[in-house]
């Protein structure tokens, strides 16, 4: 239990405390400058970063009235043919700030005079020094293999500039309220995991999120595959519809994340039709009817707000896949087959 | 055999090529009404009709510079505050013309002044009825559940407009050889798939393809699972180092798409990697080396552009899912627990 991982697990609150303390202003300043400049936002990023671009895609949409596209790298490096950017503000995330091909997809952005932007742990690295300007996440070095920290310090980086962006000061209130609501949400997590070795034997699963919560559904998918070698598939629940559903016996194990907000009401049908198929219910919500009618029951605390909740909804989705791993014998810091940088070229 | 889903598949040859006939003067005629007029595209679609728009994000960009994001619907729906669209192209893809949130990220966009333009196999829908520009696929009905003509057929229209608005005689060309080349692919598969067999009871597997064979990665990944409840999951080679690779044991099932072209190089070593790890390789490709090394190997004709080469690799994956729900003794025409069509909101 002394390992690596669970330490970076809990710090996030305290992480997270700490990139509000010292960017928020900063990020102000940036969208000052930035602010109206733009038509849409590209961003390039790769595995745990990719899935902090899903959770701007919705955040920008819903509140700053911005299309988000995300890049698709191998264009700018095995093509070689970068497509036309006009009116773009460029946005590359990297926890290490060493992915060629996110700073390949920068560079050429820069070249062809659009603004770029970067969030990364390490702002002094190749993508720090190629992008117009670099909001770095303050979580000290990331010593596991699988991404935990960088991932919601991610997530809280966008939505500062979210807010900024729309000078929104409820939204400034709920996000600095943040910290102590992570705390409570691992608190509880940490006691529900007892029964995670139910979940031994388990070789698959999907995870399923919508809106906000599809970005969480692809990051604790990518955690339980990192960590336990389980094959896990996200969807959101509406493409899930389209097909994959035909997979679904009894037995079947659904990680469900299903809080409050626009959302909910898709979710509660999904439930619904899931306890119809009989399937194996593991869920991650603050409405009781949800997380007790579940075979595991994640709570999170109630009152958190849709926009923000994927940075509290992951962090069950983290602790329940490391509990996994250690549940199957698994090296938890060092699973096989990884490396922390991947060099995708 | 009497099934209406072999039907269906066998018949893509020759529909690709009653499209080409049809449609191709008519997309040269939309094409120079739009070439020009915005700077990015936003592409709508659910389930088969978004690999459609996977592949896309490729053809356009590296052959017509033009950046492609893919809709986020429930922005449009769910949580209704639509994105401000500027110098966009709003495409459409939906076989049925029927999807509400499709249809109302094209009805927003037109409100919001921008063009919008959809593929579909029913011009008298919802959708059909909404888009300024629309082109028909000329499928006929397509009775089977699992789609297979309207994806090949959506990825053709999406060819001739890429062409048709470069002005691209070779591409018109090429495609234009395509429909025996698809012929030879169906034929040689048949052959192959008589070894199908050996995968009756894989429960889970990996579909990888990366460029413009990402698309055809998840329409197979996509159609494994309709078809057969086996738990597929597709992935770029690139992501799939970034985590998902940790899943691979020996005799773990990898299905892999690796024609000639761009992505050779990177398809090659990935292949290696997995031999290294001893997975159970099937796939798919032109390339001897990869198809003979593999424990299943599906050929495609010598010769096919890259480009181009998404339309012909997809035909085994399609055979190969059909051949495996055969071999589990399912229902290939009505998969259990799925409709046709998906009514998303």
């Amino acid at each position: 239990m002394s390992e690596i991982l669970i330490k970076e697990i809990n710090e996030q609150p305290h992480i997270i405390q700490n990139l509000i303390d010292s960017e928020y202003k900063v990020i102000k300043g940036i969208s000052d400058k930035i602010k109206g400049k733009f038509n849409y936002a590209l961003i390039a990023a790769r595995g745990t970063s990719d899935n902090a671009a899903r959770y701007a895609q919705y955040l920008f949409g819903t509140y700053n009235e911005i299309p988000i596209a995300l890049a698709t790298p191998s264009l700018y490096t095995v093509y070689n043919k970068p497509p036309k950017l006009s009116d773009a503000l460029v946005i590359g995330i990297s926890q290490s700030g060493q992915s060629p091909d996110i700073v390949a997809v920068i560079e050429n952005a820069k070249k062809q005079g659009q603004t770029t932007l970067c969030i990364t742990n390490q702002p002094d690295s190749p993508l720090g020094n190629a992008a117009d300007y670099v909001i770095p996440l303050h979580c000290g070095e990331e010593k596991a293999v699988a991404a935990t920290k960088t991932y919601t310090a991610s997530l809280t980086a966008l939505a500062m500039l979210s807010i900024a962006m729309s000078n929104d000061m409820e939204r400034e209130k709920a996000l600095a309220n943040l910290p102590p609501v992570l705390e409570e949400t691992i608190k509880a997590a940490m006691e529900t995991n007892v029964n995670t070795c139910r979940y031994r034997y388990i070789e698959h699963c999907v995870v399923i999120g919508r809106g906000y919560n599809y970005a969480t559904a692809f990051e604790i998918a990518l955690k339980i595959k990192e960590l336990t070698r389980v094959v896990s598939v996200p969807y959101s629940s509406a493409d899930f519809k389209h097909g994959p559903i035909a997979a679904v016996q009894p037995g079947f194990p659904v990680v469900m994340v299903a809080p409050s907000g626009e959302m909910y009401g898709q979710m509660k049908e999904f439930s619904k039709k899931m306890h119809e198929l009989e399937a194996e219910i593991i869920s991650i919500s603050d409405q009781k009817e949800i997380t007790e009618g579940s075979n595991l029951g994640f709570r999170i605390p109630a009152g958190v707000p849709e926009w923000v909740s994927p940075i509290a909804c992951v962090l069950p989705g983290q602790l329940f896949a490391r509990q996994l791993a250690f549940e199957k014998g698994l090296n938890i810091d060092k699973p096989v087959g990884l490396s922390k940088v991947t060099e995708t070229f």
